[in-house]
């Protein structure tokens, strides 16, 4: 299966179309613990992340801010004492680009390195 | 004039009082930048900060971290680029308390120093 998580985040202009939903349900089963919410309008993927305390969310969030800064692609993260809640969706084209599936898989890589 | 800054939070053991509408009108020309906003029925203090990007964002989240471990009373923190955005309220009582005010004031001493 191919690794998502492996893969970089292409530049994106606008002016690219989202992702359609059988594009979107394609994508899915590689970040199978991320929801697709809709905010606006908008598409986003979204995952919970439990973790052990007001420091560990944190850290996490740092983690995430990382490679956020790596690719030029940057989420909504919540933090609070004991969880971590992330939103990525590509601003610019209002909506989920593939991309988006590329961080969320690497997101979730941060986690099992960790 | 007092500054809500200077102080220190007040263990809070739960089964206190939530402040009041007489004592949150009383408190909130301390922190005028800060909205009361109600979630599932508890109190918030919510205030959006515009930063630069995304680093000068989570650089503030962790300055935002810093104080609330110091302090042991712990926040939600919206991260994303160019923003931020802080709640303060007491789990505990479920409703704000006068260290969520202590708390947001000490959040915008963070701008004033940085």
């Amino acid at each position: 299966m191919v690794n998502l998580a492996d893969k970089k985040c292409v530049p994106c202009r606008g002016g690219e179309p989202t992702l359609n939903d059988a594009q979107i349900d394609g994508l899915r089963p590689f970040v199978p613990d991320w929801q697709v919410k809709e905010v606006d309008g908008v598409k986003r993927l979204e995952r919970v992340f439990k973790l052990k305390n007001f420091a560990e969310a944190l850290k996490f969030t740092n983690q995430i801010g990382a490679i956020a800064e790596e690719e030029d692609h940057h989420p909504l993260i919540v933090t609070e004492w004991g969880r971590v809640t992330v939103q990525w969706w590509t601003h610019k084209i209002r909506g989920l680009h593939n991309n988006d599936f590329i961080m969320a898989a690497k997101t979730d890589g941060l986690l099992e390195k960790s």
